[in-house]
């Protein structure tokens, strides 16, 4: 990955305004997220992929914080079920699709089937016909399936857009070293975290292979720095005003006959 | 459709022999299918789609009738609920796939969306963004859609194979006039069976789209005159057959370390 955590050109002293601005995106997405339930047209799924500790339970937290619950799915892809393992791998990701007009936030997603399965090799545990691990362009043809998986929903009234908390090496370890100090935060941290953590280039390598082979211009990826969480959480809040911008769900009009009908009732109980 | 109900080349009298074919192939379905259930490697669906009185559901109940219900889902596509139409169309084809190692046959499919969808320009009466409208290639793309799906499917460990019950114009007469007459019958009969019916060619026109858009080798179409039930049914076992053939599923062989263990087990239990 090219940008590191803190390559923003954004200085501490920026943190006020930014906090600020913040607040007021905020406060757009949440009017704009009622229209979007009202109008019931569009579908969105906003997908959090990153390396561990990098903030996306805290992004969930802060930066979507004013969506109205009603209209959003937190989804979280943890290893996946025996009954989903026996089917495609992304029947859950299908599972987890929002109705239109909602919100769907993917903690992790079907990017984890090209990510930890190929770091693990995973994809030779499972209990598929030979003809399908006999191809060597296995992963290839997952990045394809996933670029059409994204663009049908498009074409379907769905945007998928895709957001990587890019957290630094030095971060990582920073804040798994909180994990471990802090009592509160302990239930946090796991033995096995180390051991990913040792994967940390390759995991940097296939994320820039999966972005660069799913980042289309109906479902961007947003590769955001991550180093620092006040200015991260402004980052995503940006991704998700525009998001919903380029949505312009609108309050849905009333059909003539059914605004007569309103102001009879309107009538009915002013009379009684 | 240029295969006519009865053009078949086959004589009522070879109907006793056909009948004991059918049975034979119905046996060994049921083999081939205790494998598939056991080695859980592949999915298999089977679409059943065809005008009104073509013998879907007697298809079922008959040519399949040697499947252990324990590894079969049957699922009708009836009009969509509230809920499926507010996912893209798909999603409730997604839903009803079957594990690994299973069996479903989709009464009517994913097919209809480019079917009576098209037929009756519903569309338009969908609550979806106007950018998904004002494309002129709406029904190309379905078709498209339709062409990578299922062979995403077919790389992800499945098999799904179409059938198109080809019944002709003047049996489907016969039969409606049938289901009228009949007490045990009139259930299957709807007024709205006779509207569909005005619009037999261009449904006949559809079908032909759909079916030249969608058979791949992976992924085929077959074709079965419908007229006459006794040889529909052999026909459809021969594909259900063949199908679980290509599949070339197998018992599971134990690891040496498991035949050791029930070795053992045997010998405790010879013992007691």
């Amino acid at each position: 990955m090219s940008t590191d955590g803190k390559a923003d050109g954004v200085k501490k002293a920026d943190k006020p305004a930014i906090l600020a601005k913040t607040r007021e995106n905020l406060a757009k997405i949440a009017q704009w997220q009622e229209k979007l339930y009202a109008d019931g047209r569009e579908g969105i799924v906003f997908v959090l992929q990153a390396m561990d500790a990098a903030g996306k339970d805290s992004t969930i937290k802060h930066a979507m914080a004013s969506l109205n619950p009603q209209g959003v799915d937190v989804v979280s892809f943890k290893q996946p079920s025996k009954e989903e393992l026996a089917h495609d791998y992304l029947w859950r990701a299908v599972r987890a699709l929002p109705e239109r007009g909602k919100i769907a936030i993917f903690n992790r997603s079907h990017y984890e089937d090209v990510l930890v399965v190929q770091v693990h090799e995973l994809q030779h545990t499972y209990q598929i016909a030979k003809r399908c691990l006999e191809d060597g362009d296995f992963f290839e043809k997952r990045y394809a399936q996933i670029r059409n998986f994204e663009e049908y929903l498009y074409d379907n009234s769905y945007r998928v857009v895709k957001i990587f908390l890019n957290v630094s090496k030095d971060e990582q370890k920073k804040r798994f070293l909180e994990r471990i100090d802090d009592k509160a935060k302990n239930w946090k941290f796991s033995a096995s975290d180390l051991k990913e953590r040792e994967y940390w280039d390759e995991y940097q390598k296939l994320y820039e292979r999966a972005i660069n082979a799913t980042a289309t211009p109906h479902s961007p990826w947003y590769v955001l720095p991550a180093d620092r969480k006040w200015y991260t959480r402004y980052l995503v809040s940006e991704v998700v005003l525009n998001t919903l911008e380029a949505c312009g769900p609108e309050f849905p009009e009333l059909p003539k006959e059914d605004k007569k009908n309103l102001a009879a009732c309107k009538k009915i109980l002013l009379s009684q």
